[in-house]
């Protein structure tokens, strides 16, 4: 910040920018202030040719929605930082609609009224339904094969319930605590990145709605929105967590975390599963859908095609990242340090032994390691590792998070021991489709099951959601989900079939 | 029934009723009665739309198939009961049909002869295929993704049998006795509710035909037609069992009960497993389609949409019923208790201490709670646990209900302990597809069924169908049904098949 | 025979019989004799209105494939036998071929080239394509859901093989013998009914087959050529088994043993899986689309409906055959006795018990009771338990049939326990599309597989197919097949995905 | 090459070849030089149809990709080796291109660009698409229902990870050693048969990638390359093995052993899965088109069917090599001996005993035993049985193939202990669909998945890839792949859906 400032005074018109417009000499605006990212262009995650695209003019549209706000000054030198645009000469442009920007506001008149949307499954199909190709790819992509993505939902399918009958159900509640702060459900709203995809409002939808619905929210590091206005967003009271990807300049990430506690963060979620930011297909795919791959190819640039709008963004994730750096965390912050995606039993009770706070049994959605377990499948083992390992349970907390889209999943992994659930997907897909007011349909409708399925089980409160009430026998029987890539290469037998008809029309 | 007997003299013509008509002062009839239903609308579990639709009118044809005959004597206080219609005030209308009544009409018209239906699939096959969209779906959803529901029925499928051979099966048997009351077939008519959406005599239809194959109906608390009048239909020896929602309001209950008891009712099957009615998301979504959910949002009005038809008319249902009410039942009753909708051996066990006749191992055809288990799996645990508790198997029956549609399911159930087993959506599809002949022929079915399956294991009556005819080792490998709504959601990975056609026409 | 002969001399010409034409008498000509069927009409298993649909006609045609050549006889009083038809007075119809025979020969036009079908199911498949509806429907049709059916095949599947390497498998013999019998593989063509539906030459195609093949085949009892002209059509060293279905009259059970030994038959296969035929819908309702459901359900003709063609012609069948009645076959006959349907241990152990030279663990084809075990899957069971009851394997032979289509499926059953297998339908579908060629076709693909498998599994001969080469591990997990009836009514969940289109096109 | 020599100076014109086009005197033209193939017609394993269609013609095109370069020498005795043509008398012919040929180059022209394909399966996807029905079906194809084929890539999926976190993977390294020569990934390009089906190059695209990319080439006996031009185009240090079928003739093997070695071959890999080829029916199918089996059939010519393109060129491979032939191959060759095609524990066992180097666990990617299980799933039993055995595990390797596509895959296969294992078919597919650049794309996807997976895992080097890092739980209960031959022949049940259209259009 301090760093930029000296330019600002340095007065620059839109048409001197405009004359570098070249591999050369590669000159951009974003948010009023002119760039000089010539010599950045090789080095751009996301290649250089989607920057010349902007060389010369205002790459604000599309830097906003996939950059952390910061991410040109922290990227820049000072001595890039040309200074500011002569808002005079700047032309008042209409700015039309794309073709598909026109598509996605059409859809977005034809859509249900929310009041419609009975599930959170319901608000999903919306929002794949509204939401422009790139954001909808980006949010509900996962790594390679997908594999880990579905197991994560599926795995909740081989838990069933036991429930108890003749109990006096008339009052159920189901709020508990998280790190010692109020929930009124046993989840929280998960960090997920590039928020602004989906909204222009980002993760303030989010931030607004956990306030009406007392809900905690965790902030990512890779928001959309900066740090600020979601803090800003939040009511005096309400209580959030901060993501943290851990930098490879430690001294930003000092920064952040110093920041983050000032603010009155109540607990830093370190992200431990993303050394290297997964293979994401669907994302990477659209990419050449966006730039032209084939131009591309002809112009022989030699860019890293194996990046999709995550990596992109990721460069900075430090992956030497390990246990001994764990102590500078805690020698940096007092608030609570929990894991996040941790994926055995081993590092869990590692975890414990270290002085964290708890963990997060996490695969990042799926898009990491494809083939990780899902968290719900490894609870039980992890807890009866914690339990073996003398962990005291009411200072080290176990969350789960990945393929949650019922009460009833919760409910399942509250009784296995988990002490909240983290839930990502669902709520930036209710905000797609619907702003704000989505994420409030979807905490009202988790409320309606909550109470329900509470009733139903027998349950007053989450002290009586317990092991005895979920049948898990067959929890660690993955049933592999389909394998689309290679079912579609499979040249299917078909003997004589192909050549006879033998249904013979409607005879048969 | 005395209460509105003091404004039976009341006489008002439908012109005096037509002005009231609007929200502000809101008057139906209902079977020639006239109600002020101002100060009701904002109670009405179905929201006020649907009687607003009807101010000033007669409401008596939507009224009739999705309430019980007294819903609006007991919900409006005596000074709503406005007073009697005059007669001569009526105009003759030609009641025309709607288009949805034509259609439903024709399709009557083209069915398949009854004759042709050889199994109870084929006679729900013809219910789909006549009955109004509304009733379909009100009788065949299930809670939540509906995994219960077709677990209930899937369940049967992991159960085979070990046949026996050479034994002189020429004369096979397969009546037994409920609660010492016969049966010509292990199994009884199970109570469900809103009888007349499927054909104008409703539960009248399992009536009689009960009476003519000997077998056992038992009567639903939210029956359409009246206790009376089912009563009544059936003959003087017919035994009736009554099931039972405890009401709020306990007196209520108890004059239930006590006229039962009166009129002959030889059971009493309390249900336990709804202290809330279950979300069914189908049976939901058709009043959207009824009420145009478009224009009621609009309107502003703050209903409680997370309503279906069975939520609508089971608000009565008191959540706070438990064990220590259950001395009270015995105290105002000498028939014989049952439990329906034990879902785990502690609570069987809990109802053979607690001096009930039985349970009724069900989840309510998985309407309720989603992922509880099927009765028929945990049919193996509940009996062996009662044996280990010393329960006194000649005074203490086990019945099984849900998914049944073949004689092979039910003596997979009778070989597994189980006494009898409940039907309940086969019948109601049978009479919604052809009256009471279509359940007549249902029975004919079963028993034709039930003499081969029979012969075919080599047993000769009942007692010989053991549990070593049987082969259940697999029968707790639960395979999970699809959920539907999670996979139409995902996307499903392409890769390049998406771009270029590999199957390059037929070539391959 | 003796009872039909004293009326040969009565001669009766068309025109006479014609006059007989209505429900009050009923005259019919079959095999060029005159027969009084009105007394019969009610008792006809296959419902009177076929049989009046030839009332004063020829009913030679509709009578041959589907009843055995004596049925008439057997079933008629001699009374009614009333003599032959005046030769003379039989005109020389042209007899036009049905709309669906001419479709039929079509389809023989067009078929593949016998050389094309590479393995059993191509022949299946060609058989499907090219036979008449009612023929296909009745041979490939199972009982109920056809899970048994299926499992069937798929039994076969979760075997898995642990070949050897580095053995000389330049020579390598799969002959074996069967009651001490040489076949050339090892399996045996089973017994199968109405042989004539596929094909005019029946079970004679298969009798000149096993000839040619070195193979023995079971005749059966229900077979459409008589058991002269089987035993006519064998060479003379030819080797042939009986299958007999025991009837309710002894004496004709005794007649038809005493011909059978004296002609020299090997082995006679007691079927004791069929004291009832069992329900097999598809080839019920070809019933319905055949005689017009609707006609005769407004004639108000009381039939059995539950009737198709198999059940039609084995009402003779005695149910109440039993082990005591084994003693008394013993004493009739000195050819061994097998058990055909054993599916369980106990039953295998108590055959050889009683003095049996073996059994077959047989479902029937999956026609009899849905939900029996495969053979193949209690094959284990089975020899263990008789090892276990000390039967000596060289005087108790062990045979399995059901789902086989691959010389793979056999030495796995050979490598469990098993001499030999038995295989129907394929063998009938051979003939029904290429007549004796597609039998002969048959045999060399699985004499091609059992080479080349032989080679591969490294054994040279059946003796060192052991028990050790295969994996059965899995074998008791059944995967249950697919319940169509309860799938198809079954209102798949939607959600919103009925209501946008998600897919927009082709944009995802 | 000697016997051949004798006649090089008989100089033959096109004309003089030209009139011996019959089946009575056949001459065709291979490669320049003439030869009498009149006797051998009958012989030929392919049919004597398809050489006819050369009779005094350039056989060349067709010989090129499905025969070893000296198949036809090798065959036919010198005396019908009949001279050189006459360079003179050869009409410059236009090789016009066939229809399909024009296609296969369309669909090269309309293919995406290589940087698009993302993973192993889309550049399956491509080959797929763009190559030449034959090609494509003889490298698709597995035996019989190719359920070993589909059960290689499936058994992958039932290892799922166990990965750790918090370790500095900033540096992550997965080279390796194959019996003690570098490779930077543990895989080599395992051998198969008749590359020029698929590109012009044929193996030498392999060659060249695999020098590039630091990867070990196993050549195959059945190359289309001859042997000395896949080691003229190796660098000079590039490690390459000799995979080897033993022919029926020593000499010839021992010629190739010796050559190989003097060529400096590392190690030779002999097939010991193959005494006889499997059953390929999608191969075997493609022959009926190819020569028009109707013609054929008609011509009353006896070929054996049962052949496709690779039973064809493999007829001269021994049978009868057995445990005992091994010595005579250590006593030829100092190169390590590893057994290619080991099945069971058993025999890996032997191999290890009996002075092998190493085994590779294999079913030949499913092409030749059916239901033989998939090398990674007797992976855990066969490293058991080896340390139990007292193998010393730096001296005996062990490599497993079949079904890899994806770097997880590997990793799995290192966790259970193997050193390496074999790719097959992802690079034929590759230089099918695009030349060497296409294989080398492969390298870089796998090269890109091993880091990002080596990272995610927790691993530094492979050392760090332990069993304890997996989880194989459920790897032995093998989910069946469809038999589509079976399902396609299965009548389906419809009851009345069949008969009434029970979804109404879009009514439910």
């Amino acid at each position: 910040m301090t760093q930029t400032s000296q330019f600002e005074e340095n007065i620059i018109t839109t048409e001197q920018v405009a004359q570098h417009n070249t591999r050369e000499s590669c000159w951009i605006i974003v948010h009023g202030k002119v760039y000089d990212v010539t010599e950045f262009l090789p080095e751009h995650p996301g290649g250089s040719r989607i920057i010349l695209k902007y060389a010369g003019k205002d790459a604000t549209a599309e830097y906003d929605p996939i950059h952390p706000p910061d991410a040109i000054t922290e990227n820049l030198p000072p001595s890039k930082h040309l200074g500011v645009v002569d808002p005079a000469s700047v032309e008042e442009k209409v700015t039309e609609m794309t073709e598909e920007e026109k598509q996605v506001a059409q859809r977005h008149q034809s859509k249900p009224p929310l009041s419609e949307c009975l599930s959170l499954h319901d608000i999903e199909t919306v929002a794949r339904y509204v939401m422009a190709d790139k954001a909808w790819m980006y949010y509900s992509s996962g790594a390679d094969d997908e594999m880990t993505m579905r197991e994560n939902h599926n795995a909740y399918h081989r838990i069933w319930f036991r429930p108890r009958i003749l109990r006096d159900v008339t009052e159920v509640k189901f709020d508990t605590k998280i790190l010692g702060h109020s929930t009124q459900m046993p989840l929280y709203i998960t960090a997920t990145a590039l928020g602004k995809l989906g909204h222009p409002d980002g993760e303030l939808n989010l931030t607004r709605s956990a306030a009406k619905n007392g809900i905690i929210q965790m902030i990512p590091t890779l928001a959309s929105c900066s740090f600020d206005d979601i803090r800003g967003a939040a009511t005096p009271d309400q209580v959030q967590f901060l993501q943290l990807y851990v930098n490879k300049n430690r001294e930003v990430t000092e920064r952040i975390v110093r920041r983050a506690e000032k603010s009155g963060i109540k607990g830093l979620f370190v992200t431990v599963d993303a050394p290297q930011l997964g293979r994401r297909e669907k994302d990477m795919r659209m990419k050449f859908d966006d730039v032209g791959s084939k131009e591309q190819a002809e112009s022989g640039e030699n860019v890293d095609r194996s990046q999709g709008a995550a990596r992109a963004i990721s460069s900075f994730i430090d992956p030497s990242l390990n246990w001994n750096d764990l102590k500078w965390i805690f020698s940096i912050t007092k608030m609570p340090i929990i894991l996040k995606g941790v994926q055995c039993w081993q590092d869990a009770v590692m975890a414990a032994k270290s002085g964290c706070a708890g963990v997060v049994l996490s695969n990042h959605g799926g898009r990491q390691l494809d083939f990780a377990p899902s968290g719900i499948e490894i609870l039980p083992e992890v807890m009866a590792a914690l339990k073996h390992a003398n962990v005291d349970s009411s200072s080290f907390e176990v969350y789960v998070d990945g393929g949650v889209r019922r009460a009833s999943d919760i409910l399942k992994a509250v009784a296995l021991g988990a002490k909240a659930v983290g839930i990502g997907r669902p709520f930036i897909y209710a905000y797609s489709a619907y702003g704000e007011a989505g994420v409030n349909r979807a905490m009202d409708i988790l409320r309606d099951e909550f109470e329900m399925c509470m009733r139903l089980l027998g349950a007053r409160s989450l002290d009586e959601v317990t092991p005895e009430m979920v049948n898990a026998a067959n929890l660690t029987n993955v049933d592999i989900p389909r394998d689309y890539l290679f079912h579609s290469n499979y040249e299917r037998l078909n003997g004589l079939h192909g050549k006879i008809d033998v249904t013979r029309g409607s005879k048969l």
